[in-house]
């Protein structure tokens, strides 16, 4: 006798793991995929259970970004890999100048991975989600063998349309601009290899992963233009500056005694012989855009929780093209040069 | 003095490998995107450089799938895991009754990993991508310590615009249709267990990864309607009827005489103790439409140079709900039952 699906036994959430029929594309599949996926991302596209989601629409022009998440360890002060895989998509898209509407996530799950981490970082994954305003309304689940993956990888995709009739791009920084930061550097990376090499430092270092959409939207609202937006993740601001001083074929001159540094990053990072500039954020902008709206800008950024310690640290110069230079604290100059090697592995 | 990213000396494409610094989002980062990526993929919007690519408006709505790709080994007899992400993702954007035309790929590289290997894998997507008509956009890359990946895993997610104003879905198939393959049976997943176990069969069993969205656009302008397409891959054509089965609350008949399966796939599939049915399919598509199309179907579909053996396999019936029938070629009826375990890992 047939046993229809909705009739199979339920996982075990509590002490069952992910095995290689999970990724099969038979019952088990299907029973995972209704479980955990469906129960927590819940929609009408999920629903259609097709192989792709059919949407409505979109009113501006599409934006369409992904990324791949391998951040290790998958749980961490401040946040874990589905709330980062969330995050980090909705701001590649937002940076865009578009809001984000529809995300895909697709997963590599290693034999073995506790069902129980799963279902919380699939939890996760829906909160952020909500709280960005999104729908995760595509998927897809692979399985590979115990010892070729490392419990948990996603990889997601995001789909907005774009808000503002003009550019906003790396190529569209212009000498005069002003550098705005909307919050405090290095706090995501430093979390990580704080968690990573378990150093149990007084104050903790928490992640600042977080879905910037609606901050992002306040501001276009706010102001004429934006020439450049950009989350700067992996390399850090530092890698960042330098890759729009390069498209753009200008100088950056930063000030290094507005930059804004928690206290505990600050110590964990000179303990650790990192330079905040060049560690990961996961809840922070930089916005380049003309001088004589800084002020707006300001304004508008701090009024989101996100944003409250949105400073200006630099200035877009037609000097030094391509290079990006900082006033130190002594007041001195030093080049903040690409990053070259390996600052952190799997930050994200 | 500051190196310009433009000067640094090239990547050793044909003796280096990938390492940690190709992940971490600075100048090594920078430099594979420009050697490799962009060399293949080369289009106006990865162009853009930004974290997104802005689109121009679609025309129809948007369909949007996702899909991750694992399969072992990375190249196989009939393509490779790169072909297979390109395809696997345009199909099941055509599926849905859509025109794929933007594509994502997000890269998660074992440390290792020869460069050369990594340099044909990308050329062999933006070939597939060509032979499809589609633009690889967008992108990621990660890079995870030997022993944690297993050479590639690359997640493909694909945007398309709508080709026709009816509901294409797995919940739409109705008694009476008439159900269609294009071609034979198993040739993906025999392919790839033949070349994991070093099976030296007489005649070589090749993957029929194939891009199939020319063929289902050739299809759809030949036809009033079509009220099911889907790729059976995962599980075959046996997982898939199910599941159409339990979405559209209907039965299915099959005719064991009208499968179109290879005599080398039959030959290896009875070797390894496979059932044809069960094995993941890369360039097939089910067509389920109104019988009275079907000779339409058939024409429109065996113009395609992937539709040639395209085959009436069994029809829809309101009998047994839920359930897959054979007429086996003794004459007598066997359940076709859901795939319950694991047939084949890492198939795709």
């Amino acid at each position: 006798m047939k046993i229809a699906p909705s009739y199979a036994s339920s996982l075990d959430l509590e002490r069952g793991s992910v095995d290689m029929t999970h990724g099969a594309g038979g019952l088990a599949t299907e029973q995972l995929i209704r479980e955990v996926f469906a129960k927590h991302f819940r929609n009408d596209w999920l629903e259609q259970g097709h192989d792709g989601a059919l949407l409505p629409p979109l009113k501006g022009n599409p934006v369409f970004s992904s990324d791949g998440h391998v951040v290790k360890p998958l749980f961490f002060p401040g946040g874990d890999i589905g709330r980062l895989a969330v995050a980090g998509t909705v701001n590649d898209v937002a940076v865009c100048g578009a809001k984000p509407l529809y995300l895909s996530a697709s997963f590599i799950l290693e034999e073995g991975l506790p069902l129980a981490e799963l279902d919380r970082i699939v939890a996760s994954m829906a909160d952020t989600a909500r709280e960005a305003g999104v729908a995760i309304v595509t998927g897809d689940t692979k399985v590979v063998e115990k010892g070729h993956g490392d419990g948990l990888y996603v990889a997601t995709s995001g789909i907005g349309e774009k808000l503002v009739d003009y550019v906003i791009d790396g190529r569209s920084a212009r000498p005069g601009d002003a550098v705005i930061v909307t919050g405090t550097i290095g706090d995501h990376g430093t979390a990580i290899l704080s968690e990573r090499e378990s150093l149990g430092f007084e104050t903790e270092v928490v992640s600042d992963a977080a879905p910037l959409n609606r901050m992002i939207e306040a501001l276009l609202a706010a102001v004429p233009v934006v020439h450049v937006l950009r989350d700067p993740t992996r390399g850090g601001v530092a890698a960042t500056l330098n890759e729009i001083a390069h498209q753009s074929g200008v100088g950056v001159e930063l000030d290094e005694s507005s930059l804004p540094v928690r206290p505990a990053v600050a110590a964990a990072c000179e303990f650790l012989g990192l330079d905040p500039l060049y560690v990961a954020n996961e809840g922070k902008l930089l916005v380049i855009l003309p001088e004589e709206y800084a002020d707006m800008a300001l304004k508008a950024l701090r009024s989101d929780p996100h944003g409250t310690d949105a400073a200006v640290i630099g200035r877009i110069t037609e000097e030094h093209a391509g290079v990006v230079e900082m006033t130190t604290l002594p007041g001195g100059k030093r080049l903040v040069d690409w990053l070259h090697g390996e600052q952190l592995p799997r930050i994200c």
